[in-house]
């Protein structure tokens, strides 16, 4: 937790820049697995830790921007669980931690919104707390997302989008601790291991470094599957080996880490080719991003350097910016650079992807690829974004655009049929923007090719 | 998965026990953590997998007693989908896989359940599932729970109580990941790491074995705080160490085991005492396990060795049957020996402990200690259940009895004192009742004082 008047002082630049009404927090309950009693680890919600930095289940934090006062409501425990448990701070002390005064019971907290009209909530992303919101407030279940408050969002965005100094260095225990994941499991990325392995020895060390993993690990020979969780295949010779994931801390700061390393520890000639490419985008971008530049224009930047590069194999053909203003690259790369990351790996998600990765000024794209950046706004120093182009060879799609002809000037079809066993390559690293360029967060792990081979020959 | 003979005779007589009306069996959807995309593993429902084995999310099993049939629902994928997550089989070849002949989309359901009022289902864990069921059945989200069948709910208790050859197997794959779990934990524990670097090498070789933790891990060196899922403490010398951790399958058959070691591998006189007296209890259970017998009178049996044990040191007087009657005993271990495992850890704890481990004939006790609890019934050939004495000196709970005079004539409390600062010891083996007695699941986990000192000299 970080110190008292952190919090308060939040909540304050909330009150004002919200204005008027009760704005409603809930954190998190417990996340039942196969049981009730049996739940998942313990997720504070992102928005409560924020602004109240607690992290016990089933409390709820009210701001009341007409009285000017803050409030935290829950149960207290009974003298028996406290036998079970071990003594726990009262929820009254619990407030006073954070700097709230004013606290109570969840009936106290039915009193203070009972026929409440001037509400803000954020839309939830969980069914009890949907179930708890129309509750309390009177709204029929179905309805709880509709009535979800644009001002509070836009004003969490707001304050949440610029890091502190504290904020970064939680940060940067997060990629500390990715640190010791990846090349941890560079190492043991040999012929005839199998991917859960690794993803275990990662799940391992995320805990080690007290905290869960930031999302599901993404570890597989087949890169070019995007949406890949299983962990079944065979590590063998010849495959690049994708391996997608990051830490939370106890405070829930993220890493977000990628590294592409060839099973065996020897990138060989279409590996290197490839791998040179993408490194190339991953620099091109960190070369680029400073404040005052969108990140969409740092998004372009970086594909102008993998387009560049697929010319050069002789895959792509034409103008470079012809091929970048067509989208003919994204068949090779069909996502965004990168995202915001902080209380959580996609910043924010939950408040809506328009909502914080795009303004006034800037709108998503229209285009393939383009389209699904999360971010493509205009960047202000304390901005974390990841940067992590990708090359994939997916054979269904690649059918699927040779089928239709599409970008058929820019793509040499024929020659792009020999990668189709290829797999894919993400090299990501997590980025802040300083006042006069940007700086790659934490200590360096191994990402050049040379780097990555010796790592792999200890 | 088992093949889809196992399925089609579960359901079949699943239809014959319930005998009229339609069974929905939901299966789980993918549960959030701190936004909608961000999900915990996927751990899909235990019934649903007893009946239907499949692992896709959001699926729903529709079993109608009154036509004969069976039925899976859900959307299938599309195009775009497997684009991203690789191709995946169709809705009606998953119904396929599992012998079941007749599937549809979500509308289909909606249709299929379209006012029926002769319907069966599980009281929900979940709230994402009490919606649907709400939306499904045209009830209102907060009566849900009290639709639920406990016709459903007997029927599926009977046959799951009952483990096959095929699930026993699973369930001893699932030891073999806890021996490697607990051995190598065992090794750790010296003076000097941190109770969240040893969790954090059991999630990794959970995750190695392909399958989840069972349960949050209990890595504790105060063993006497029951509900403890912290790990922030350091290991130091003279402390035991409570590891209480499983894991499953990738089929989700559960492990639970318990140790408890001395940090730096070396017990001293207190905690050996201590330790006999717990592992004395552990083992006359196993000794008096058999068909026929209540696993009730089990736990009163391993009391009866704790008692004795505890006069042994002075810490109770009295007779030991009367010590027992009286529960005073239970001061020192307030939970009962024992419950069933399976597809869940406290298996089918979601059908309500009273429907799983009680029946006609055997009812809970309202006493102390032995009213936790969880299996009291008579023990039938194929039940699987665990084993898990232990001695703690709760210091809240001591203080507490002492000041209400409880149990003063069996109770030495002067002597009890000196005791107050040894923390908890368990130890925990999973069982399976055969026709003439039982036999511990698994391979063996060091477990003597002897093998507990030699696995930590290594």
């Amino acid at each position: 937790m970080f110190k008292k008047e952190t919090y308060i002082a939040r909540r304050e630049q909330l009150r004002k820049d919200v204005g008027h009404g009760i704005i409603v927090i809930p954190g998190n309950h417990e996340a039942p697995c196969n049981y009730k009693d049996n739940t998942y680890w313990f997720r504070q919600d992102s928005t409560f830790l924020y602004f109240f930095g607690l992290q016990r289940e089933d409390l709820v934090g009210v701001i009341d921007c007409d009285n000017g006062k803050d409030y935290l409501f829950a149960n207290d425990y009974d003298i028996d669980d406290i036998i079970w448990t071990g003594p726990l701070p009262s929820v009254k002390e619990l407030a006073a931690s954070v700097g709230v005064a004013n606290s109570g019971n969840l009936k106290a907290l039915a009193k203070k919104l009972a026929g409440v009209k001037d509400f803000h909530y954020i839309a939830p992303y969980r069914s009890d707390i949907r179930a708890d919101l129309a509750e309390w407030l009177g709204l029929n279940y179905n309805a709880v997302d509709r009535y979800a408050s644009m001002e509070l969002t836009l004003a969490c965005v707001k304050q949440r989008s610029i890091k502190s100094t504290e904020e970064i260095r939680e940060i940067e225990k997060a990629i500390s601790t990715a640190y010791n994941m990846h090349v941890g499991a560079m190492k043991l990325a040999m012929p005839g291991r199998y991917e859960y392995e690794l993803a275990g020895f990662m799940e391992g060390e995320a805990w080690k470094g007290n905290g869960p993993v930031s999302f599901p690990i993404i570890m597989t020979v087949h890169g070019e599957t995007l949406h890949n969780h299983g962990h079944n295949n065979k590590l063998t010779k010849g495959r690049m080996l994708v391996m997608d994931a990051g830490a939370e801390t106890a405070m829930n700061y993220c890493s977000d880490i990628t590294r592409s390393v060839p099973v065996g520890g020897k990138f060989d000639a279409r590996q290197k080719a490839i791998y040179e490419i993408v490194l190339g985008a991953n620099m091109e971008a960190i070369r680029v991003t400073k404040p005052g530049i969108t990140y969409k224009e740092v998004h372009q930047a970086a594909s102008r350097k993998l387009a560049e590069g697929y010319k050069g194999l002789g895959i792509l053909k034409g103008k470079v910016d012809d091929i970048v203003a067509a989208g003919a690259h994204s068949l090779l790369m069909p996502h965004g650079l990168g995202h915001m990351m902080g209380l959580d790996v996609h910043d924010m998600e939950n408040y809506g992807q328009i909502n914080v990765g795009y303004d006034k000024e800037t709108r998503p794209s229209e285009q393939f690829g383009l389209g699904s950046l999360r971010c493509g706004r205009r960047l202000q120093p304390g901005f974390v974004i990841t940067d992590e182009p990708g090359c994939y060879f997916i054979p269904a799609l690649i059918d699927k655009w040779k089928a239709e002809g599409k970008c058929k000037e820019f793509i040499n079809y024929r020659e792009l049929e020999k990668w189709k066993d290829f797999g894919g390559i993400r090299i990501e690293d997590d980025i802040l923007v300083t006042k006069t360029g940007c700086r790659v967060l934490g200590k360096p792990i191994p990402k050049t090719v040379k780097e990555i081979e010796e790592t792999m020959a200890k």
